[in-house]
């Protein structure tokens, strides 16, 4: 196994040695898919649709990024360890750099006995940060109390306020989110799904990177897929926002890798 | 260019030397999408997504084939010629070998100023076959005449019933026009498309070969997709009903190649 990230991950966020704009930290947005374009079984069920090479080249982007992302729905559908476990420990000076877990979680349904909490715990994962909306303790006495429990099982809960405006109703906007972590220090952020979160980042912006793990399946309706804004213009020209930069097998799963177009 | 197809196209089509079975004609399905597994543009407007090379590819598969069949949404949309013309001529022997245009066209909505009827006319193409509903001459003049225009402009029309019990309803259907087409000598099919012919051969268990063509783009939510039966199991596990064999670049663009699970 390789000692340090594929070659095309190197040059893809390069960027990352700038400083990031001030509103934001560098995004990359990734995920991993089926030939028709579904990310998750039905109802939004974890399927492992890549493969192990594949799965390696995911975790050496994570020692790339400050932060991880992901939705509640993936949360509580995979419980997910976003570490970097599928790779070697490095030889010579210490452990990998481990990504801090963020999850978006607006109403705070995250379980305390999640595997990401469970990992801080015993030491072999970092703090998770927990982005919710506004609480107001005194008419939301059950999120209050499970905000704190989530905040004895170790996690930081990010309070952030749910505009009337906000679009989708009941969403945090994903800018005010970039923002609060850009300003808590996270410089470089990796998004990874589910399918709301893709959506929404694909829907704003704020992509500077964007990698997709093709796998070679076919899952069929019965799965999730995400939605996407049109990159169609009105004349139904192709009118692309990324541009793609690569392409390469990881054992029988295909990675395509795009960058902003600016 | 090479004077031969892809190797891996020989491979997976080597049953091709078998006879096919009694009932149908070995079936390959083939499309080209984006990332996000659209076909189309908005409303089914015709997307150029792929590349020269995979052209190319999709063009000796052509050679490979008896028949090549698409449905009138394709016909209309995009007036294809479904003939070779991204091939160098071969050296040595003859042309190329075409394969015959065979549409789907229930209610004979085809322009006879199409594309396919001028090559065949001045020379370039093939005789093209059009499948389409029986026809009551009494009750349905306009259908009589249009295939009386489509006639004197050199197409072969193919009537099959339309069963009340038709699956869905006022669609022709894959088995009934898959055995008219054995019964007349086709032998090996080639089905390109678009959306609601790839869902109905993705429904029954017809196709020998699959093969995706992947153009590194997203086309987004206004783009027109393909239905799929699922491939989960009761249980939500992936049952897969095609085996992936190959995947291999094209220029930008990724092939992967799928054989049918017995």
């Amino acid at each position: 196994m390789a000692d340090q990230p594929p070659a095309f991950l190197l040059d893809l966020l390069k960027h990352h040695e700038e400083p990031p704009p001030a509103e934001r930290p560098h995004v990359t947005l990734t995920f991993a898919q089926s030939i028709d374009a579904k990310i998750a079984g039905a109802g939004g069920r974890q399927l492992i649709l890549s493969g192990k090479e594949s799965m390696v080249m995911t975790h050496w982007m994570r020692t790339m990024h400050d932060g991880i992302l992901v939705g509640i729905g993936t949360a509580l559908n995979d419980d997910p360890q976003l570490n970097v476990r599928h790779l070697a420990p490095p030889s010579g000076s210490g452990p990998h750099h481990l990504p801090r877990p963020i999850i978006i979680d607006t109403h705070l349904g995250l379980l305390p006995t999640c595997k990401l909490l469970a990992n801080f715990q015993n030491g072999t994962g970092r703090r998770p940060w927990i982005v919710c909306s506004s609480i107001s303790p005194e008419v939301e006495e059950d999120k209050q109390q499970r905000k704190g429990m989530l905040e004895e099982a170790g996690a930081k809960i990010i309070e952030l306020p749910l505009s009337p405006r906000s679009s989708p109703p009941g969403y945090l906007p994903v800018p005010l989110i970039l923002k609060a972590l850009r300003d808590l220090g996270v410089c470089s952020l990796m998004v990874e799904g589910g399918a709301r979160i893709i959506a929404s980042f694909l829907s704003e912006p704020v992509v500077d990177a964007l990698i997709v793990t093709i796998a070679p399946v076919l899952v069929g309706d019965a799965g999730v897929g995400y939605q996407s804004p049109t990159f169609l213009s009105n004349n139904g020209e192709l009118k692309a926002r990324f541009k793609d930069v690569h392409t390469e097998s990881f054992g029988k799963d295909t990675v395509v890798a795009f960058e902003a177009l600016p």
